[in-house]
């Protein structure tokens, strides 16, 4: 029954990362990127050069790290938009767009299970030269853009090649699989929190199209509706041209395009998670979001209603658990 | 997966009703019996002879119904305190002894599961004519006591000879079998509630000792920690001789032993639930009540230690369902 609930791995959705381009965003003083204007403590991602056995050490304890001079992605390091626009092809891409810098995940699928949701984004599509055109436009009016295409590169679950423009930012969630995120051009910002924060971040319901999305806006927190964010704690880090960083699953992460690099590229590897993992007691907190994911997924197939859900979450543990 | 959280039946822990006797008790403000002191809204359960076809009708709509002159313990009719000593044997029982007149049932398994339990009640060993010898001493001194002793019944899961006195109360709780409560002689006071009174009684974790009771004491509610106990609504019904009540499986009962018949005898028969009920949904009350049950057990199993399976409730729900 431990077996039903807490899953080493496996039951993924297999969704695949939008690629997404801002509309036109032009308020400055948001563009926090170079002090640190949140009110939560954080600690630097450990960084070492790839030859490090540190590395590895992190790596094989699902601790994020930063690797430095790594060739993951070496014979990319000369890739520029001019370069990728001569070389992508003529094929059309999803291209979201939004109103603001932020570009929250939503899942189509999911769409329906919420009433009247309005999606952040909207969905075009276009060819990458009229793409190029449209970033560079908005890139001379202060407004931000970013773009993600993805195919399929050997053994990996998926891969993503981004292109983003400066100041853009997707907000904090946490993926299903392992993600090795290789900078190339341009530098980005992390803030990563390990999962045992899953409480203070306030995930969206599974059934909701926000799935592994915080409710949370880090940037202006609500501690009236979200009071345990003033626990919230993590980490940061800022990767460059040739850095690689883990993020394990299940941990969370927050990406903001560094403002002051006009070209911003970077491939993101996912891979599925490694072999169960063993139950031991007391379970990882790793363990505990896949068994409430799960305890999600099971009461919305039995109540057959995602309105449902919530009020009989509530029956179960308002007042007998509080 | 539907089947494995909402079973038709099954999944019952096989407790046996603990027989019980009270120890003195002299608060004659406490002894409501013949006014509805509640500030709960109570109608009427359905009273109809046992020709009516109304009976069938509701049994079969799993709705509680008091049957008059029926003649399931016709043979009962003559037993007393004495026909019992005389009759019963003289094996030992087991006696539980309250400091109150409230018997509240808990299971000695589930005591580990909760640090610093306190048991309501006390256990004692004694023979039948022991027993009835106490009973006559503390009625003479204005107190009560509750005996009840576990047979088989033929094909029934069990059942149950009980003698009760003045003034006992079990509190309001719900079985996971359907109940026919048949009285022989003095009259009881049931207070009953659907179960889609769940969410205004507030039962205990399925780990706790309390398992099935209401948290609430109806006689003087905690508003402030069970503020739903203000959306109670419930049914009413006092069974005398010859009375057959029947509570549906899952349906909150509390019972009163009247303070003006000396002697209160009855018998009590359980079934397990008929048949697996076909899921359609909307669920019913009763199928979420077993849902509610089987996650909760699964949760337990999965996180292996019950002082884990409250902060992971609050996890899953608070300011995600909330
Ligand atoms: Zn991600
Ligand atoms: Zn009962």
């Amino acid at each position: 029954m431990a077996r039903s609930l807490v899953p080493g791995s496996g039951e993924f959705e297999n969704w695949k990362p939008a690629p997404k381009m801002a509309a036109s965003y032009e308020n400055e003083s948001e563009n926090r990127f170079n002090g640190n204007s949140f009110s939560i403590p954080f600690q630097e991602i450990p960084r070492f050069p790839k030859s490090d056995k540190r590395v590895n050490e992190l790596i094989s304890c699902k601790e994020p790290v930063i690797v430095t001079g790594s060739d993951l992605v070496g014979s990319a390091s000369h890739w520029s938009l001019d370069y990728l626009a001569e070389n992508i092809g003529d094929g059309t891409f999803n291209v979201y767009k939004s109103a603001s810098r932020k570009f929250k995940y939503y899942s189509d699928k999911k769409m329906q299970a919420v009433h009247e949701f309005a999606p952040p984004t909207q969905l075009l599509e276009m060819r990458f030269q009229e793409f190029m055109k449209l970033i560079r436009s908005k890139t001379n009016t202060n407004s931000e853009s970013e773009q993600q295409q993805g195919n399929s590169w050997g053994q990996l679950t998926s891969n993503l090649l981004l292109v983003g423009m400066p100041g853009n930012v997707t907000p904090v969630h946490y993926d299903e699989q392992e993600n090795l995120f290789a900078q190339i051009r341009g530098s980005k910002r992390f803030l990563l929190f390990h999962p045992d924060q899953f409480e203070n971040l306030y995930p969206y319901p599974v059934h909701h199209p926000h799935d592994r999305q915080s409710q949370v806006d880090l940037e202006n927190p609500d501690y009236e509706q979200f009071p345990n964010v003033r626990n919230l704690h993590g980490y940061e880090g800022v990767v460059g041209p040739g850095d690689v960083l883990y993020i394990p699953m299940y941990w969370w992460h927050q990406v903001e395009s560094c403002p002051d690099s006009e070209e911003n590229i970077s491939v993101n590897f996912w891979y599925m998670a490694g072999s169960v993992e063993k139950i031991e007691h007391p379970l990882s907190a790793q363990q505990k979001v896949a068994m409430s994911r799960n305890i999600e997924k099971m009461c919305l197939e039995a109540l057959g209603d995602p309105s449902e859900v919530a009020p009989f979450m509530k029956m179960l543990v308002l007042g007998r658990y509080t």
